[in-house]
């Protein structure tokens, strides 16, 4: 049989981080392309004192059907929790629980975006999220980040140029792949836009609480008063992410449009993974844990940036990052990226090329980018001073 | 703001079940709605015992990010023993782990339907596939199930009348909410007429292992040497539903594309899940576990019907069902059906409207479905004597 696809896919490849994964599967491979958490920042043993409490006394409760807005405790916890922290969220909102913020990003273009419309997303952006948008048959428009966030003047511009842009996709904390954080002149600036355009805002901010230097900046969503911020927490970096806990805090008319996708989707999130996180952060010290996780993640970071000037200087430089889990390299405009990331391959260092996040990725782009959170130091080391003497060579 | 939602999902509306639930969550309430296993039938301790030794030996491999076709020997063991358990799958077929068998509707449906095209479905159905399919704003087109599964001759009419179809879709084993199980001639004549109008099949077996009585039929999926079925099977009705686990047996190109749309919808899903489904089919007797849930489940259908028999007669009329979890009642022509659902809620029992699970729910419809699997015994008794009160007072 001859298979044909929905239109929508029939152009879907897989994610390009995906397929080099492939490469670094092979041991001898130094793989600086995840984004996965260090084995050190799990909380393993509380999960495992939560799961063997529950499963011992009401095991029941969490292997049953659940509700598809999520299970209640958490999203209250969660609700109180994003107030009393962040000032996110309001009486206009409510919480939807979702199976990983992925799920956030397929749910919202299927309710909202028609095949065709666009998307603004920043330029570049998360892989991600950029393929769900396209798995929806959405057109992105890409829009410049510089290093205080997105040029706003280029988002007015394409406002004005797509006015059937359904939302604005952004990750204002330590952006992936970019390492960038938005100022919070340029927050307000894009929500002012949105407002102004009539579009809604997807604030995207998976790597919020992991901030090593430089000053807290609030939540877009803190100063939505006009119901226009869809914001999406998630547990991946700072609790799991195999256990796929997310949740997405939005006025209520998208809330029940999102419920009813989701039940047509996976019907639920997994329960015992959305007991494990509410019993994690109400009975346990979350802030302590988040604490650790800045701690060993500001020594890894740190422990990277030095090596990127001990072994990397002059061919490749760097943006400078204040938090997350990334970062952004750059190399003359004379070297091509894509050879040298398959030279890399074949020494043995595997870093996601740049074009990846692009709109088209069959654009230029002398960029990289790095995660230090996953390999060991040694691996670090060795590794990017590969790239070093790589880039150097050229 | 004023919300503008995607044409696909504009008309979309909360699953009519869901909202009975809202009824249901009245302790006072007998709910005879659900479709949820049996509390007893639940591997409570084994998933305990698998679940605490996994978390304290080896947390990482649970916790962390996992690949999107699934965790690899869980997919390696459940070929393995579709193969030799069912003929189900063969050389040209891979095999997708999702987060429940509602993703596979999702993933297939997003992959393979553009919007306006058809989906030809049994008529009644299981409303959960039929409200994803609406979700992509697909055209449902329904063919009635008559005792011994869909009519063909209809079905033929509607490959006919609907050259746009890109799938059936079937429940062929004690079908939700009819409970009919299709013979092996109705199977084989599926198969030809699909391969005839050249179209896919989406054969959804989560109740396959429920038989409480007759032969077992082979799944279409056994006879598939052309590539055109996709094979969804469940760990719902099983082990649990909470845990959100299934999987699609299916032609690789299909698989291929499907983990593409996995990748943008959920990543992965939930690791510690399934290790748990994987250890439980492998290091435990899955087979006997499977024995003891047909012995309770018989017992408990066997007294559904009887209780049936005693109350409701002459009223409401029922079929016997061989399996599953639901038995589909009849009404006289001139009792109004929706009169009758509401008239037991207020006498505090709960059942679904049959015209839920129709194409079309504003269609007449006399029917409507009970599931004995959630009540006790007490509940059954009760709840039964009520409706067969009520129905034979109009």
């Amino acid at each position: 049989m001859e298979y044909k696809f929905s239109d929508r896919v029939s152009n879907l490849k897989p994610s390009a981080i995906r397929e080099i994964f492939k490469y670094a599967a092979d041991p001898e491979v130094v793989s600086l392309s995840a984004g996965n958490p260090s084995p050190e920042a799990f909380p393993a043993k509380e999960i495992a004192e939560i799961s063997a409490k529950v499963l011992s006394e009401n095991p029941i409760s969490v292997l049953q059907y659940s509700v598809s807005e999520g299970y209640t405790p958490l999203r209250q916890h969660l609700l109180e929790y994003m107030k009393n922290e962040h000032n996110t969220g309001n009486d206009n909102d409510d919480i939807l629980i979702t199976t990983g913020a992925q799920q956030i990003m397929d749910l919202c273009t299927k309710a909202l975006v028609n095949e065709g419309e666009k998307i603004i997303v920043e330029a570049p952006s998360f892989i991600g999220s950029l393929n769900t948008f396209r798995s929806y048959n959405a057109k992105l428009v890409g829009v410049t980040v510089e290093p205080d966030g997105m040029n706003t003047a280029e988002l007015e511009q394409a406002l004005i140029a797509n006015p059937d842009t359904k939302f604005i996709y952004t990750i204002p904390n330590f952006q992936n792949p970019s390492g960038v954080t938005m100022s919070l002149e340029k927050r307000k600036k894009v929500y002012e836009l949105a407002k102004k355009y009539n579009v809604l805002i997807i604030e995207d901010n998976p790597y919020g609480d992991l901030r090593y230097s430089g000053e807290y900046v609030p939540n877009i969503k803190s100063f939505d008063t006009d119901g226009i911020v869809i914001y999406a927490g998630s547990f991946s970096k700072v609790i799991s992410p195999g256990i796929r806990v997310a949740y997405t805090i939005c006025p209520k008319p998208i809330f029940q449009k999102l419920v009813v996708c989701k039940q047509g989707n996976d019907v639920h999130t997994n329960i015992w993974s959305q007991y494990i996180c509410d019993e994690f952060i109400t009975k346990y010290d979350f802030n302590a844990h988040l604490e650790m996780l800045r701690k060993t993640y500001t020594k890894k970071a740190q422990f990277c940036m030095d090596l990127l000037d001990k072994y990397c200087k002059p061919a490749i430089t760097y943006n400078k990052i204040d938090g997350g889990l990334f970062i952004w390299c750059d190399l003359p405009e004379n070297v091509d990226m894509t050879e040298f990331c398959k030279k890399a391959v074949l020494n043995k260092v595997c870093v996601v090329p740049g074009n990846a996040f692009l709109t088209d990725d069959s654009s230029v782009c002398h960029s990289f980018r790095i995660n230090f959170s996953t390999p060991t130091d040694e691996q670090l080391e060795k590794g990017i001073k590969i790239l070093g003497k790589l880039a150097n060579e050229l």
